[in-house]
């Protein structure tokens, strides 16, 4: 692999969780072996990656190559297309590591057909990072990740609330840093009213996530801290329709269908969430697994065992499944944290 | 690592589960850098592996260095000491991996007291090899591995009697060659019962394990599969005074106290169960946990979800524990075979 492509991959990556249903670009101008610009797309609205190399470049972009993780747009959208922009520049020539399936008229052939070498270099890497992309262009659904801490034996707390204890410091650590890199977490009114988490990333070099409350109450406790923080007010979605918000909560209502999740989350994608995470406990996480609603899994296991009849079990149902229905998923990854096993797995 | 060592460490692995309660054990002898013998312990009461070596070696041994992935033995038991056969060969060094914390006398200094260099050259790899024979030398009782396949939310079965299913082809190839590495499998008079299991490595290539089952009933079908072996005979511990055994059925009776499971880990040991792997359903999968009986987990997770409300999962007891008082591993080892994640733990 080239290493300035490389590089432009690199940004993609490192700009994950901050473009909104955009997907996250990188690129890299060289000339003569040398970088002269590069940039990456950093906000939904805001310039594409092209377009931030190629400004940090200016006059000495002609004849140069530009390498980017995803090959560039063709249309007008929120902004003129990369394309054209590549072309006014002068550039020479165009590698890109991701053929873009989205575009209904191809950037690759409008660049070759203005006299600029284009290739198509294949990443596995970078084809990681734009699979949710590609999937919400046809779904128009948010890119769902369910993240699970549990004993080895499935138990998410015990009768002494313990929930937050069963994984390790280093797994909280991974879990602030996954949020920093989701548009928003999902969470139920039972884990607000008795974990009284904040879901936040708890580090000011750490975006902070959108929160959002699933409940079919009609109002929260005062006092819980999730709601005391005024620049980042919590969406609640209420199955009643009464509900109400008390004296000093910063909270926006959006929805009174909380219950419908496909409805939920069809509605958090127009709303520009791409990329979701569920953090709740077995009523609502049982749910997102029974409906197919998850497409990633992170499973944090502590090795130890909790035991017990049933409860606390992360996945419930009324019955169990035959495996022929029951829900599959594959392994991508694993890794042990703090003495702890994530599992990464895909929807299958 | 030297290369002569390191081929004894291999020895000593490759004959693991066919030595007993005795450790298994590889050597090498070298001279002029050629190899000149080698040898390992196959079987409890036969030759050590240093005797193998140096009968493989003849009158060449003179002057050699032998390589011993355990410090070699200085006490007459079933055989005599090899230390004293190394000393009358003439071998002139001797470098071993593992200090060997069983023996009242050090092997170590009746070799130096000979005027051989004796060098101690410690592997993880070795020490690993013989962890749970240190430990038995303590607790005189069987190593127990206890080997699970299970859902990712910790289902064995389903309604329609699936559990042989729930994981991949490959990891049952991985079983059978983990019940070749095993003196005994222990299961549950309900798993025969129901599954109707051979409980064998299903290959000439591989050691049958001895084949135990604790039942609390007075008899078994007569057509179950696992008695029809003649040359392998299932021990029953019942705890019934009235254990039956139907015609044509191969079965020793041992002991009347199939429900007190240290009491029958006790008694395996003394009749040479060295390592033990428990394959049974939930019941009893449930006390060997629960006792802290379970020295070695080898959890076979398969990326799918079962659900229910707690029927089926592997470790089911009266109460839910809190963490205080939950039953404590360490993730040793994850690999993934056939898409399921095998997990390997130790006791903490």
């Amino acid at each position: 692999m080239n290493q300035y492509l490389e590089f432009a991959i690199d940004l993609a990556d490192r700009l994950q969780g901050q473009t909104g249903t955009n997907p996250s670009v990188g690129a890299v101008i060289v000339k003569n072996n040398r970088i002269i610009g590069f940039g990456a797309h950093l906000k939904k609205g805001e310039s594409h990656a092209e377009i931030q190399a190629l400004k940090m470049a200016g006059t000495q972009a002609e004849d140069a190559t530009i390498y980017v993780s995803l090959e560039p747009c063709s249309h007008y959208g929120l902004t003129p297309p990369c394309s054209k922009a590549i072309i006014d520049s002068g550039i020479k020539s165009v590698v890109y590591a991701v053929k873009d399936q989205s575009l209904k008229n191809s950037g690759h052939e409008m660049l070759q057909e203005a006299g600029i070498e284009v290739s198509h270099e294949p990443s596995e890497r970078a084809q990681a990072l734009y699979n949710s992309f590609f999937q919400q262009q046809n779904t128009k659904l948010p890119f769902v990740t369910l993240k699970i801490s549990t004993s080895m034996d499935g138990k998410v707390a015990t009768d002494a609330k313990e929930s937050k204890w069963i994984t390790s410091k280093e797994v909280k650590q991974d879990v602030l840093n996954l949020r920093s890199q989701h548009d928003a977490i999902i969470t139920g009114g039972m884990t607000v009213r008795e974990d009284d988490p904040l879901l936040t990333t708890r580090s000011e070099e750490l975006k902070d996530p959108k929160r959002i409350i699933l409940t079919q109450q009609s109002d929260f406790n005062e006092e819980l801290k999730i709601f005391k923080d005024e620049n980042n007010p919590v969406i609640v979605m209420s199955d009643s329709n009464h509900f109400k918000v008390n004296e000093n909560q910063n909270i926006e209502i959006v929805n009174k269908e909380g219950s419908n999740l496909k409805n939920v989350l069809y509605q958090l994608y127009e709303a520009g969430y791409a990329q979701i995470m569920v953090e709740a406990g077995p009523t609502l996480v049982s749910k997102f697994i029974e409906q197919d609603l998850v497409d990633q899994l992170i499973i944090y296991q502590a090795p130890k065992m909790i035991g017990g009849q049933g409860k606390y079990q992360y996945y419930q149902t009324n019955d169990v499944y035959p495996l022929s229905n029951s829900k599959l998923f594959k392994i991508i990854s694993t890794e042990i944290i703090g003495g702890d096993l994530k599992i990464i797995l895909r929807k299958k």
